[in-house]
């Protein structure tokens, strides 16, 4: 029941020797989503272990080139890998223009379907589900038309409390009874309330990834209470007007929004290339929030069980 | 005088951890002119220490996507770090209607021109000169259009030998009409041959690009007397059936097209994910060429100056 995020770029559009562009890859109960696709992002799963044929998803926030142009080699790199499940890519318009160009002149013959679903960078709506996680989007203040995203387990199968059913003397029927949430109806006649031969084993997790943007009061809301947050900072508090003007936000405010959403953990990452050293980005946001992490290529955050 | 050739990469389509895609940077005098540009050639050019902006011109082979997908973020870039200079691009149809595309979604205002030019992959042509090199197309055998490079350092400048000088007592105009290749007329009415009073200060560099390709003897042909031959060696010769299938060549290919052009060096690459170690494919070349090197990412050929 795996719940993990590992950086595969931390870098923002100007690349550097060390940092690649932004790319992350969301492991839930070992199912794998790819968070935005920077240049080079085949190669970054490769070096961190994570097959690249294991995508169920990808997810792009924005249509800048720093957050998307590393899925095409990826698309046809999945194509010679032999690939034949479709892929299913979320992104704003006119990410299917751009991608009819790449298949028409590079994958023609691509051995497996990618199927685009338009984002609406307006809505805060549910993309995907499936049987472990809903993924949301969230609007985010950028150049460009751009959206977040929220992982969100959904609540895992209810654990049956091994005294009660001993005290009970519970049958197989009526375990599974319990399990579907129903209460029990005991040969006594008597009814158990399910809320009393029951419990969540532990509480659903959930990440935020909130990339390309300037601050919003807005998205941190709909990220309350999340366990691990991620947040562009591109830039250090003193450079709040290139931030703002450029559609970004400073290390103080991803901490800002860190706190009011009341998350757990916050990552932060997408640093402009002037910061050789992030060191100083993550001490001005753990002044605000303490339990800031840098973004590091190949350092996965791993979001543990809790109650 | 710079004649030097920096691997950028050297892996053939599907991307390994530690191999990059198809990339060289040549640097002729202080110019650098990029040949093919795989996935992360730019930050490629960033950890080998060579400014992207100082590209004069970028040469592609042709137009599969491991040896072209990294031009297009390194475009965008050169936008972002201020270009002004038109990029010369030489590469085959429809080379025009991709960059179309990248423009129109991810370029629209790029600050510099990028100039293209169609290569004709059937013809031996000059594509490129200036005062100290010419660029050649050499015809490959490949899947699709492809064409390598040669590049041709011009003949340097006369040198005027100091002891003629002083033997005739030669004035700055005399030695100036000597460096032009011209006879000199002395006071004295004796003409003094140029052959007598100047010699070449050493014989003009090349270097060949041949990816990917079969082996085609006649492309070595047109290498007669290279210094240097870059030539694909996807394959092991016990895998010659699929190396032909595929417009690909083998190790022990190259090292006889090599042989056949009496080139003075070898480098191979363009290797197969299969190779995890490509000492292999070097032994296999050098025991029929034995001055045969191995690319290797950041590896730099340097052509020293030879009479």
């Amino acid at each position: 029941m795996s719940f993990k995020v590992t950086i595969l770029g931390s870098a923002s559009a100007k690349p550097t020797a060390t940092r690649h562009p932004s790319a992350q890859a969301v492991d839930i109960h070992e199912q794998y989503y790819l968070v935005d696709a920077g240049e080079g992002v085949q190669q970054q799963l490769v070096r961190c272990g994570i097959n690249p044929l294991k995508l169920r998803a990808a997810f792009i926030s924005h249509l800048h080139g720093d957050h998307v142009f590393g899925l095409f080699p990826l698309l046809s790199s999945l194509g010679l890998y032999g690939r034949r499940t479709p892929l299913e890519v979320f992104a704003p318009a006119p990410f299917g223009e751009i991608l009819a160009c790449h298949l028409r002149y590079f994958d023609a013959d691509l051995p497996y379907e990618v199927v685009w679903h338009a984002t609406d960078t307006t809505q805060h709506a549910l993309l995907w589900e499936n049987r472990t996680v809903e993924v949301w989007s969230i609007p985010l203040r950028h150049r460009v038309p751009c959206a977040g995203f929220l992982f969100r387990e959904k609540e895992p199968p209810l654990n049956v409390d091994k005294f009660r059913i001993a005290k009970y003397g519970l049958s197989i029927a009526q375990i599974t009874a319990a399990k579907r949430g129903e209460d029990v109806l005991l040969d006594s006649g008597e009814r158990i309330p399910n809320a009393e031969l029951t419990y969540r084993p532990y509480a659903p997790r959930s990440y935020a990834y909130l990339s390309d943007t300037n601050f919003s009061a807005k998205a941190a809301r709909l990220c309350t209470g999340v366990d691990l947050m991620y947040h562009e900072a591109t830039y250090a508090a003193a450079e709040r007007r290139i931030a703002r003007e450029r559609g970004h936000a400073t290390s103080a405010e991803a901490a800002e929004a860190a706190l009011r959403a009341g998350a757990r953990r916050l990552v932060i990452g997408h640093y402009s290339s002037r910061y050789k050293d992030e060191s100083v980005l993550v001490e001005e946001a753990r002044r605000i929030f303490p339990e800031t992490f840098a973004a590091i290529e190949g350092t996965t955050f791993t979001i543990e069980k809790h109650d």
